[in-house]
């Protein structure tokens, strides 16, 4: 079986919306691979989106209307971008022991950041967005700070780099990378055929 | 009749491959509309994708992917990318009088550069290419130098900045922005649906 791998950043609206649409469009065993893409971004000399001009009155726009085509609910927080270290943390913290918690868990930031208005930065708010994942909600916050914790996201980071990635969402079968939320069709059909 | 319009670099990859796939996917009454992409990238902050680390390899393997997945015949030109002056101006010129001769000819261009090696940059080459289409090739050479077609690109391009075109290839379907081939798929049912 050929590995399934969704990067992401859980400050991306695009990658918000794959977390939606991935099930759906080019449904497998996908592992779920946060990052911070403000390392990719350095590496690769981007910038958010939002900064940027003309591009960033697109993307508003268009996440707004990804929202209407597909009934994803969506509403762009009034602080984004922002730096979802404590969320990632977390995930990695609980993927080590339970992936399909860590995927749950992963489902209920986005829904905090890009649905409920929330502010995924806090750690408590993560922790109570773990307890309700089923974790125990304590533990993820006294491991957010621990060396080996933030020792990890920086290894998942530096690995993702390492194999190409540069943006949220993006999509590695085996080591064929596919860049964007409009692509998953594209992905699918690769999966399908095992490669053209 | 809402209007149809396909902006587009000459010297864009995923410009050429969008030329072929429109008419397959979301065929309509598109007006072609080349423009000099340096200009949107001075406003918008981009620069080309092959200057870019990680995205510029990205983009590489993913034309060759592209010209794979869809039959269409593709080599990255060695010159890449190009200024597309003279095409640009001598599409504006013979646009004025015969809009699908001017077509005709920028499918010519775009299989000159990105099929058939060609230097598209030069004078005698657009002119002969111009002769293929139909036209006059003599009077588009002797149009390229003038003020009126100078003037004619650089008012198209200020024209399509206005209009928050900012990427190659871009739509807009009445006032709705698409950026990017892959997005050929929503814009068909843009087009079906008027909107949602």
């Amino acid at each position: 079986m050929v590995s399934l791998d969704f990067y992401f950043d859980f400050s991306s609206p695009y990658g918000y919306f794959a977390s939606h649409l991935l099930d759906r469009v080019a449904p497998g065993d996908w592992r779920w691979q946060p990052i911070l893409l403000g390392a990719a971004f350095k590496a690769s000399g981007n910038a958010p989106l939002v900064d940027q001009p003309m591009k960033g009155d697109y993307a508003r726009r268009d996440w707004d209307r990804l929202s209407r085509q597909y009934g994803i609910p969506y509403t762009l927080p009034t602080v984004f971008p922002v730096g979802a270290v404590a969320p990632s943390r977390a995930f990695w913290w609980l993927d080590q022991h339970d992936a399909a918690l860590a995927r749950r868990f992963a489902q209920l930031v986005f829904h905090a950041y890009f649905a409920a208005g929330q502010d995924i930065t806090a750690p408590q708010t993560v922790a109570d967005l773990a307890a309700q994942a089923g974790a125990d909600g304590a533990a993820v916050l006294s491991a957010l700070g621990t060396d080996a914790v933030k020792q990890m996201v920086r290894a998942k980071t530096d690995a993702a780099l390492a194999r190409g990635v540069f943006g949220s969402p993006f999509f590695l079968v085996g080591d064929e990378p596919f860049w964007g939320c409009d692509r998953l069709p594209m992905v699918a059909q690769w999966m399908r055929q095992g490669g053209w």
